[in-house]
């Protein structure tokens, strides 16, 4: 899939694209980054059995951990290094086995010591999962 | 690894133990069920390479899986089917690869429409992680 | 102040006005409904010594009680009774005495047994918490 | 009302009592101390009219205030001055007017820059609410 740039850097781009590439819990559970441009970041994945409950229903902990990488790298779009301190998700409906899902992030604010951010996850046109979270600043990415 | 029953009806124990083997998202995760009884559920994970960010720490999205997976059995074990409406996590200290992580579910109260649980994430002897979650009734489990 | 009706039931509008000005823990906060439409409201002060902490701060709780306040209010403009299950913020700037802060709730997803919102809360231009909650329906208002 | 010192050297005591004293969001609501300890506060409220809502309930923007100054003065036992990042309160119980409501609040881990705190609030023997929250480490007490 095609990796949208919507306006950073270009060496932090092709930084964040590669790190997310080779982070294992992404790929164990086919997360891959869709776009990233200054404070927002999109992360998706078509669901397969394996984000599955026994009824066929996609795992709170997928959603949660969608919500939590679109944030993470939207607070990496802005060079950034970040450590979740608190990640919050509301649970609007439910997602069902082949759907596309879709968590959108976005920088609320970046201070020098914590970055604030909220993402919606969306199954196709259905908003599924409301989630905010706090980061800690842990230094600037070099690359 | 034997699952402690610490004194529900060992046929929701079985209809548990069988629930979770053959949940897709816990086979992938390899995350197991340790203990359960009455308002109380225990899973863990020794943490591989598929739990990790490239720095080797544990990814928040599989601590926040494991204590939603503790507090949902914790609901489970009284017999009762629940939707995860509402899961807060506190992330207190990393959690690196190979350390043996495990979460513990109590359910604070269990009303008519709501149940309401916290969890408690522990890699060995360090506390890791601080969540509580709100899950919806929705039925009686039938086994 | 007037109360801005952005197109909810005339009935509907004074039950809810009636019922806030009526509400004696916003009174001795000086809460005061500003806007109110189809699963939006705002709610306003003007922050005074009260709502302060010994260094002219004001207080999260008052922040947290705005925001709630907000959704809650929110719900009702769909003629809902609500009541609060869980409610989650989060504290981006500090604000000061003497500043006007305002919240504004919107339901994200309004469904047979639980609601869904989000609220930000501002002091003048500056956004300084993000806040998200879930209700309980617990029936059709009355009026 | 006699607070009860727990353990904390008795400047810091007398620094937090009055600091609390002088807080005039505490005095409007009426919240006050009851005990304090090394990275445990208790406060404690006589729910009067000024809490509640017209069904004379206890509004949820009173027990998430009473929450945060359980854990915030849990925080400050341990000579930390903090500010929150965030808090998440799960309301289990309604309370009703007249009914004694305590918070607890219990420091998990102090951090150099970040301190976790967990809070339990009561009314009577009736566990009401469930709380946690982040806060930022900003400096030393001096007193």
């Amino acid at each position: 899939m095609n990796v949208i740039n919507d306006g950073i850097d270009d060496k932090l781009f092709q930084y964040i694209q590669k790190s997310i590439a080779e982070t294992p819990y992404y790929q164990v559970l086919s997360i891959s980054l869709s776009r990233i441009g200054a404070g927002i970041a999109e992360v998706t994945v078509t669901s397969i059995v394996e984000h599955t409950n026994p009824l066929g229903l996609i795992h709170g902990g997928l959603i949660m951990s969608l919500a939590d990488a679109a944030m993470g790298n939207a607070v990496r779009s802005l060079g950034i290094r970040g450590v979740t301190v608190d990640c919050s998700t509301a649970f609007l409906s439910p997602a069902a086995l082949g759907e596309q899902i879709t968590a959108r992030g976005r920088v609320l604010k970046s201070g020098k010591s914590l970055i604030f951010a909220h993402a919606e996850v969306w199954a196709g046109e259905k908003l599924i999962a409301d989630s905010k979270a706090s980061f800690a600043n842990t230094g600037t990415i070099t690359y």
